[in-house]
């Protein structure tokens, strides 16, 4: 704002959550409103769930995970499968494969891609924690679930590499239509790869 | 999410934040992961924000806008000219308006329109504060700048109605708000321009 409309308060509210991915500058200013009209049924309960977040969540030294707890939900829970591993790019992608609920296994969150122009190495990624994981000699298998981009496609292929040393099974995700998807607005790219993995009917 | 997948905290901040307007359940999981990756940064300068305007924010008893101050900044300002009121329905309004900074003028914030459907009466906005203002004398014109919608020109003619007891110029904003549209997401300069060229109610 041009001038100073409000107590600085408010306008540093605006401000923080102008910063929040999915808000501008001006849907922050609606949000900010709607946030102050709700002091106690949004902004507190919002405002104390922040503070506790601040304070309570980790990254898991383990998968790469963010929880609570370290090692966090997933790797403690006795009841999936340690045999498996699913590597990700990105906690999101973890969370995205959860809600798909297709695997009852691990994880380890990379915390990126390969990209040598961005300067991004291989000590930059969580890829040593990924190799002593696999030392320890109980996994039998390893999903790279990286994104179908040059990066990802780039990260995979060097994971492959480091993982040849051990006796495991390196799996990709299918490439192909997806569920409810209409051919007609897919890239070229994707057709040629579902019909080449095509299967039988 | 359908298992947990992390600590009760991360869901309660995911759910929170998808009752802020602007995000939704997706979005919010977004919000929430760029937050945490960004703890020092964002999320904690972002609760302790929120936390302060809990803490300090509360309404103008004189005109109804929102800030940390009771009378407003606004109110308080000894640069603005006393003699003229802009009225709107809504802060969003408020602020939109000071946003165009046509006039150095004070606000009174209504807190609605009149909505016989919805229940609202003359009693549930902010009109008794309105014409206490006006009794202090001190006032020579009144802007209307209630939304161009039939609950706000309704508000409008019930308010002029109630005015005319007052040697008050009434006046309203000119046309070139679009018919329907509302103030709060209309750009700086077409409300310049209409704060500009008001005419005679």
């Amino acid at each position: 704002m041009s001038k100073r409309i409000a107590g600085p308060e408010i306008e540093r509210l605006i401000q923080l959550l102008a910063k929040v991915p999915g808000l501008g500058p001006r849907s922050a200013r609606r949000a900010a409103l709607h946030l102050i009209k709700k002091k106690e049924q949004l902004l507190a309960p919002l405002a104390a769930a922040m503070g506790e977040a601040v304070e309570k969540v980790r990254i898991c030294s383990r998968c790469g995970n963010v929880d609570t707890i370290d090692p966090c939900t997933l790797c403690s829970d006795p009841r999936r499968d340690p045999a498996t591993i699913i590597v990700v790019e990105d906690v999101a992608d973890l969370w995205a494969l959860e809600r798909a609920g297709a695997m009852n296994v691990r994880y380890h969150v990379l915390g990126g891609t390969l990209s040598p122009l961005d300067g991004v190495g291989p000590d930059d990624l969580n890829i040593k924690g990924l190799v002593a994981r696999l030392a320890e000699g109980e996994v039998r298998e390893v999903i790279l679930a990286v994104n179908a981009t040059v990066e990802g496609q780039t990260t995979a292929h060097y994971l492959t590499d480091q993982l040849s040393a051990f006796d495991i099974k390196v799996t990709r995700l299918a490439h192909g239509v997806p569920v409810g998807g209409e051919l007609d607005y897919l890239d070229e790219g994707t057709l040629a790869a579902a019909l080449k993995s095509r299967t039988a009917f």
